[in-house]
């Protein structure tokens, strides 16, 4: 391993042992963001040699059940990924893997970037469960990390038109500066819903096809299924909350589907070809790289913890 | 006009002056689900002739707009519908309506059951939505008119395991005379979801495909996004609440899209096969059968208020 | 093994030791239409045990590649399918196959029925690729047993109306007795497309959809192309001709596509289902049944290669 | 009108009287690629008023057959489209047309642009068939006019990698600076086919997803179809030979799929929007500009009859 990036489920396990449902009982390596160096290869493997640089796709799935057979691997009930309990993760010197998912980097892009595959592929599988192409107009709510991997994967997949949304400004700036075509900068109050679907709708100046909803709040939810024209989607990324009180029945009135995702499948190759090609520039979203010391180690989670201008927190050094 | 049946919609306006956002502000014939035999056509007109027993569609779109054009013409914001405010609608001894929009019965096709596409064309259309096939096992929330006319479209779809859903005892009843393969009672009570949801896969015994919430409430919506399997979908057809809190958050993480409907197209020629072959019968749907005099048409509209063992309430005497 | 059907391919190879592209160099068992009785399981197998009746899916792909990843393992480049050179096939006393490619037979579904899923699942993946279903009018050119098999795949994926196409009037009646609604008896005289496209409309009686080529001829192919409405769809599933001589321009012209199949994907649990409810009944395509004697097993050959009478010639006694 | 330009068809009908199976019996105006200025419009257009530039979509469909509810209005048989036998052209100084039609320029794009809209349409709605996007690669048969907007078409829509092959050093050399990848000269010697996908294949470094056959000969469509890799899909665009011998059967075994396409739909804002925003340049491919004198359109056609360096040849001056 030699690049490995911190995602917030691993502070969430470092922090209260837990992530969503799965609990942490007992002791367990976390990360899962990463990408290194090939080692020693398996005597069937004719795809690998040893050198090799190669991100790692982190889910080993069953290939028995419906969903593997069927085309959508990442619904598996048996999926085996690293740092879910009780599996252990990738924040580790080696680790072994099945040689199908460990994917060759270009000759242009590093390891780092190779661990970016990850993060990216969040995006690039929102971007395919929502049908994104060049006619597809976006709005983006949230410009956290999700946000931003949603926002490249749009913007790679022909978005004519991105307009992203938070309550930060620092956040929006980074989404202006990474190629957002307008932001908005909105409250939490959910009176001020239906006067911000307007100044969205002034910001893009044309219907909204599309909708990530990266934060999954109550408020950005509702905002998403109001903004979004008749016949689009809202593709529900965060998940800030559980139970959502959210204005569903008009929006299903006109049409307008909610489509979920969980995490990804398919999607190295391409996050390997997006950076390959220059399409995608990952490299801005990493902010923070630490070595592996026991203090750097502790000091690179508190910084991504902390979140306010830490992206991405890499160990990279 | 020959036949007429009473809608939801129509009794919402007579009773309120108005429905769901659609407020009646100037005096207006209600009524949409109707058939006739044509008195006279224009003069351009080829596919029909005086004498013809003709299926009305209700909606005219304008063929101008993005949905229109695009296949989605009941997204059109320009669409004059019969009884929406302030198109008038078909309860009248004869209206004008375009050819395109008259299909001619077929000879074993009755009035009756011409008046029937239309809510028929509500359960075909969410059958299409929700890609309903032979492999799809379908779930129904709420055994009323829209539940049931969806269940029969999913049998006619293939649908090879249907189980219903409803507080009533006389309305599951009727579903499982008209088909449904199992029939679960449930509460109103949003605490007993979870032991729900149980009784329900045991009565589907495989995992649920799709579920259509024909009801629209809280707690049918909850049980919806619960019940259904991972990479499913729910197709929300019932109105009844605006706002809805829902456990969308999780359902999302497991690919469980959810498709809206509103109204339907291209219907009518699939709503008249299906009778014509036998594939689905409407004609026990029909519970009561009023003639056109002042004191019928006031019981009329009081049947169909009331529920209870009433289904569809037709004009057709 | 209990269940052993004999399919084309196999007479091929016993008799030219070849089939298509594929050679046999070595001593190979053939067959791979089946169904048995499981004697042992390994440790970890928990979903059968011995006695359980099972068909068997004959086809191991490699889950490593992009088509096995994607969802269409059909096409892996590894696969390693029963009596296709150098892998022996089914037509033995024991076979070791894997678990998750054994498929339990529902109580009703006899083992004959069970070793019909091979066939069936021909039909069922073309009307999967064409997207059969209620609205869908079929035409299907051929009545051998492919032709059969995707005409009783049809019916139960709901296409409304289906005219088949011979050259044979036995074939033809028996396609009619298996539900066909109309036969079309032709030449095999290229000179007579025209007409015979004629004949076809007027025993369809409206536009055709899709078209089967289950003969896969120039003049079979000619007919479907020219016979299909625009935007309608040829599926191509017979294998008569390498090179085609065809109007394929004029029917790319009007958007008329040509989709391919080869083999089938997740069928099993569909083909099985269908005998199951009722909705297909495979039994009348077996026409001869024969015993394991050495004596038998030529006469079973010899029989299934005259054609003449015989469908489908069974190895169950 | 003030920007027309010439078509391939516009060519066969002054000089053969005659376009596929189209026949002008009656003195005809050519053209139906143009742009121009509104000079009047209707009491009921709300979207137009004098002075706007605008492109004009050639065909007026019925809005009331299947294909044009259906979504798929290129396919009306009522279409009326403009130099279409028996409906006139718009080589005119004024045509009147529907205001739906008549798409108003961005500020950006000029009236020469907005007449390329055709002929860009025409990759466009190809690329659309075959579903073009960022993890398709694309081989392109025939580097002429439609050959040409497929590739900016394909490159528009996220294709990775394009390799575009002809007979001609000119064109293949317009086409590597026009944006394709790699480039492949070939022959029109059947014999040289597989050799010929040898070079492809190297060419393109990766499996071909998608080929479009922009010249409709047995040979293009011969190596179109033996290069898609299985799963693909071949898009016929051109329309060389009329009925084909070709090798279909192999690639239907390897479920390559053949696409038509006839004109397009629903495209005129996009290919605004592709010169609005840059991601496609359309003024490389008009080579050759004439004004509207007797003497001129007389050269112009024989500019564009010769071919050689002329791509598109534009009345515009």
């Amino acid at each position: 391993m030699k690049a490995v990036g911190i995602c917030g489920s691993d502070v969430h396990y470092l922090k209260t042992l837990r992530c969503a449902d799965f609990v942490v009982k007992e002791p367990m390596v976390i990360g899962h963001e990463c990408a290194g160096v090939i080692e020693k290869v398996g005597s069937e493997v004719k795809t690998l040699v040893p050198g090799d640089h190669v991100a790692l796709e982190p889910g080993i799935s069953c290939w028995r059940c419906d969903h593997c057979k069927g085309g959508r691997y990442n619904l598996c009930p048996e999926m085996k990924f690293f740092a879910t309990p009780p599996v252990h993760g990738s924040l580790a010197n080696q680790v072994v893997h099945p040689a199908d998912l460990c994917f060759k980097l270009p000759d242009n892009v590093s390891l780092e970037e190779g661990a970016m595959c990850e993060p990216l592929s969040v995006g690039v599988h929102a971007c395919r469960r929502a049908n994104i192409g060049p006619e597809t107009n976006v709005l983006i709510m949230g410009a956290g990390p999700i946000g931003l991997v949603t926002m490249l994967g749009a913007r790679a997949f022909g978005a004519p038109r991105i307009v992203i949304v938070d309550v930060d400004d620092y956040r929006l700036s980074v989404a202006k500066e990474l190629g957002a075509d307008n932001i908005v900068k909105v409250s939490t109050n959910l009176q001020d819903i239906a006067e911000e679907v307007e100044k969205i709708d002034k910001a893009m100046g044309t219907g909204i096809d599309v909708s990530f909803d990266c934060a999954g709040f109550n408020k950005t939810m509702s905002t998403a299924l109001s903004a979004t024209r008749a016949g689009g989607k809202v593709c529900l990324v965060g998940m800030g909350h559980h139970e959502m009180t959210v204005p569903l029945t008009p929006a299903a009135a006109r049409e307008v589907d909610v489509v979920g995702v969980f995490r990804y499948k398919n999607t190295w190759p391409l996050c390997l070809e997006f950076p390959r090609s220059g399409k995608i520039d990952v490299k801005p979203l990493v902010t923070h790289r630490f070595g592996f010391s026991q203090k750097e180690v502790e000091e690179a989670f508190e910084t991504s913890a902390r979140g306010g201008t830490a992206i991405k927190v890499m160990f990279n050094l």
